[in-house]
């Protein structure tokens, strides 16, 4: 019936062509692209189904263009990385094909997050009659799905929105980080931002916190405020929202690993003369850590992702918790990827599902809470993240 | 009155220099010898006495031959590097001068403490007529002394003796090591040795640990069982020891850091390939790291290493402890260094001022506990390091 194309060959690529291949009776041509064609043919060779396979490099729009007017496909599901969005979207626009990915476009010398580049899309995309769907990932994706659910069916008014982000694997190692560890670590080490009365406010790294007792045996963890991008979107189109936080569980562990090698220098980004060469610290470091894709098969745990609500229903103030909990080693069983890259991947599909069965169908650029929540949070139980509401 | 070649400008070389200048009753001319001059005029530069500076590499007998025939000193004092020990010792035999070093002889390339090679120049010195006193320093060195000055005034046998050495220093950074990191942390990561009952103990690296009260407002630190090196020799020439043991303070901020550079691998010691180059990690690290000469106008509070001794006096056991405390700031103040240079450089100067008077004189090679305690114990009040004793 429909035809996709996945551009990216990581965990949340490999994720997302096992769990296109399971739809079989929606996805009945699967086109699976990267930089690197030999991590295409493996996840290719580990699925039933035929998986066609490509070479192409994301930040160059021809290669693109002509990549998705060979395949033709009715949706590209970009997850390949944040600095490769607008050239994708670009590709979609000139062989006018819609497009969905699962985390904004982030400037490649820079850790900055903003919608605003891909919103400025929106014209463009709807003149010619196309859909691009943002962040269609766990967070942002289902947290933002979760609080337009929560909007329709549980409050007359969302007054604050806390997203919690609970990671409570174990990969068994010292020391890993679950994606490339540059990244992570820059992540990390940023200023966190809130919204709170229509201002953004900045705190320093890691110097705001909570802790939280979550569900299913994970029990209480310490979570830490970060910025992450859904706020921007969700306390745009959600105008009755006060406060918008996210919330990220690092251990202890973690934590003292971070400080010490920001300590004697192995997070600086600038290059530093050893034997005549420039080495750039955080780069050499990476090279020591263990493959985040080493770490799969290896964490054992689960995943805890999920929104607490606050607001007014009926002219009560009351507040739910919306959440979904994976686990780590049945996702591995299930597609050869942990928790991190399944939670991703999955939403990845729903949303194209929806969008190529005519489910969400609009002409722009849209952000998922910006779509109906019911048929994606039915998908969502059908295709491995069930969800939860509890009311506290 | 007597000549003194000084080899090695290091922290240490530098209190030697300036503490031989003090005893100018002593000491009436001084050459300092150095792989590196500009170290070497350097310290020259800071005293107001003349110091000759010479150019020397440690590694090569001839050269250093050339060198104390050309100074003819009455005593050479080798405060370079451990891995010089011997050909210093040769260079020594074939100029025919009295030696001192500080430090006993390791291998460059195994980091494994022991007299043996050091001992086995015995006879050639004997025959000479030469003198060579080893581990005049204070751990080695004062610790020696230290015990055996008990042995002589406060028991009639000494049967436990434990060796303690706090730094209770703050340099203000996050981590740095007091000296050559490089050493500092193979030393620290290495497997702990104990003697009891006539046998050497071995232990995992950092697991044997116990607390104690330091005086002069330092208070209760934590301690660490290492091998050090002055256990070998006493235990041999005071054959009634049954328990001996060296511990060591490391702040439990400094251990984190050490933990978390182990777990990442940046002590690995194996080249490690990153953009066609071979790093050693633990290499790049000390580029990383502060160098440890930057520390010492930062370094605040004192050092306190002594010794515990457990014996017999008169038919009653009884439990000494003698100990010196050093402030890092004073040292700095009076000679430019911290402690942790002062409390080697110091008793280097008075092992030196004792062979050159003629009050210790043998033929061979000898370590401080051989020798009388005495006129060492109060040259120590008078030169910078006095100390204590308390009858627990």
């Amino acid at each position: 019936m429909a035809k996709v194309l996945i551009i990216g060959a990581g965990g949340v690529g490999q994720v997302v062509a096992h769990k296109c291949a399971q739809a079989s009776d929606v996805f009945t041509d699967i086109c699976l692209a990267s930089r690197n064609i030999e991590k295409c043919i493996k996840i290719a060779g580990q699925i039933k189904r035929p998986i066609e396979t490509f070479q192409v490099d994301a930040e160059k729009t021809e290669e693109l263009t002509a990549l998705i007017e060979r395949c033709r496909p009715d949706v590209v599901i970009n997850v390949a990385l944040p600095y490769q969005d607008l050239t994708i979207m670009d590709a979609c626009l000139a062989a006018e094909v819609n497009y969905l990915d699962t985390a904004n476009y982030e400037p490649r010398d820079e850790a900055r997050f903003s919608y605003s580049w891909q919103w400025n899309y929106h014209d463009r995309f709807r003149g010619k009659g196309l859909m691009a769907l943002l962040g269609s990932g766990f967070d942002p994706g289902v947290t933002n799905v979760f609080t337009a659910w929560a909007l329709r069916h549980q409050f007359d008014q969302i007054d604050e929105l806390d997203i919690i982000d609970c990671n409570a694997g174990d990969h068994g190692r010292p020391f890993a980080t679950n994606f490339n560890p540059e990244i992570n670590i820059r992540e990390v080490t940023a200023k966190g931002r809130y919204y709170e009365n229509g201002q953004w406010k900045e705190t320093e790294p890691l110097s705001v916190k909570m802790e939280f007792d979550f569900p299913e045996g994970i029990g209480r963890k310490r979570l830490y405020l970060l910025f992450h991008e859904e706020l921007e979107s969700l306390v745009k189109h959600i105008p009755s929202i006060k406060k918008a936080r996210f919330w990220m569980t690092f251990s202890d562990n973690y934590l003292k690993h971070l400080e010490v090698l920001q300590n004697v220098g192995m997070t600086r980004i600038d290059p530093v003369k050893y034997k005549g060469v420039d080495i750039v610290p955080l780069q050499f470091l990476k090279v020591l850590l263990p493959d985040p894709a080493s770490l799969g098969p290896l964490t054992r745990g689960k995943t805890c992702i999920g929104c607490l609500i606050r607001g007014v229903k009926e002219g009560k103030v009351k507040t739910i918790y919306i959440y979904n909990v994976c686990d780590h080693r049945s996702c591995y069983e299930e597609v050869g990827s942990q928790a991190i890259s399944y939670t991703t991947g999955v939403p990845a599909m729903i949303g194209a599902m929806l969008m190529v069965t005519g489910v969400w169908r609009e002409k722009g650029v849209f952000n998922m809470e910006q779509m109906d929540p019911d048929p994606f949070m039915d998908k969502l139980m059908v295709y491995g993240l069930p969800w939860h509401v509890k009311t506290l």
